[in-house]
């Protein structure tokens, strides 16, 4: 029974996130239902991260097994051609190592978010950003960010509905810069608590508007109370952008 | 009577393109509209350049006069209020000089066009990318292109319904380069004939797909004649990115 490696690219805002769910359609739904018309199977998708409503994917990866084995250049076409109407695309399948799994075996997750940073609302980038039309200093953000490198309790930056086993999380690596009127935030770990990048991204906007100082940052993170974080940002600017996995689960079809 | 200059960022895919017209709503009467609903004005803008359906914008110029004076950020702030609707926001207003004239004023125009260089189609960027499946030699198309610089005759380039009075232009920069998945073109001169960049990443393309060599596009660029041209690229890969001024027509306001 073949295994497969996808990597998608997917537009959050149809959906009510990667995950199924009773109150609308879901990523992880529109996929499953291209395998059975491809394949007339029943297929169930396991994904590296469950993305919220909203929260888009230049690389989510997900595996499947199927009793029909299919090249995988053809199951990416295949699947893409059911797909016409959703707002997800294969960009890649690979066979996959028996014991690879998406999410398990996942050793590090890297997001994007994305704040437009200007007066006047996005247009292009619509759904696609957070806008905060207050001016942000993302020098003063990137330089309190660093204060949340390591291994911290991150209950401070972690949803009400988080099922992690521990708040504790270490944290690789938090960029934040300055492109022209959009401020980015590059944001790496092994793993990360529900809602953890939005409440950052949240808390960080207070840091750059002056309305914190890193001082309150670290206040509040040592805390360990979501009620001394700042608030949630938008799903909108959210992408989860890569996922790595260890080389010898990563099949030779690479 | 204040005139005003207008920076305008628009997705041009809701739009029948910048001018008015019977078949559909466009990015003028949008907003003529908002001004009139602002100022219970009868409003006419006048745009740099009339970009045609899909077609976008990360700063079109447009000018306009109006009986009340209205504080340029008032103005701004006070359309975009009246734009919510709509897929065009105001970006910057500012007072502008008398004899300043969006169209007949420029004296350069930047576009970009966006090619999106992979086998599966586009999902984020939907309808503000040309989706080429076929590998595209970025450097080719690049290396080709250098030959359309300075002063031809584009009539090969040039569409049917072109209204400009010679098909002579000065051609004074043609990038292309590759930025991961995506072949970024940036287009710069003074003027462009109608659908002019269009039929350059349109016939780049066969370039840059080794259909056609440097020899095939400098023969189509002499025969002055559309038919030895490649063909038209889709609107949706287009920006009008910027456009020049000389410095004494930009108003002191800035």
């Amino acid at each position: 029974m073949p295994r497969y490696r996808l990597t998608l690219e997917y537009d959050g805002r149809p959906y009510v996130g990667w995950q199924r769910q009773n109150n609308g359609p879901s990523v992880q739904q529109a996929l499953e239902e291209a395998l059975t018309r491809l394949t007339g199977e029943t297929v169930q998708l396991t994904a590296a991260g469950r993305t919220d409503a909203g929260v888009h994917a230049t690389a989510q990866i997900c595996h499947l097994e199927i009793d029909k084995d299919i090249e995988p250049g053809r199951l990416r076409d295949g699947m893409n051609a059911h797909l016409r109407d959703e707002s997800v695309v294969v960009l890649a399948a690979h066979y996959a190592h028996e014991d690879f799994h998406a999410r398990f075996s996942a050793v590090g997750r890297a997001y994007l978010y994305r704040i437009l940073d200007r007066r006047a609302r996005p247009v292009l980038d619509r759904g696609r950003v957070w806008w905060h039309p207050r001016p942000l200093d993302a020098g003063a953000m990137h330089e309190a960010a660093q204060l949340l490198l390591g291994t911290h309790d991150f209950s401070s930056f972690r949803a009400k509905e988080c099922q992690a086993a521990s708040p504790v999380k270490t944290l690789d690596r938090l960029e934040v810069s300055r492109i022209g009127e959009e401020v980015q935030m590059v944001v790496e770990a092994r793993s990360f608590l529900h809602h953890q990048v939005r409440n950052f991204a949240g808390t960080l906007a207070l840091v750059g508007l002056g309305t914190w100082t890193q001082d309150d940052l670290r206040q509040a993170l040592e805390a360990r109370d979501r009620r001394a974080g700042g608030p949630t940002a938008p799903p909108d600017g959210l992408y989860l952008t890569r996922v790595d996995y260890p080389s010898e689960l990563l099949s030779e079809s690479d």
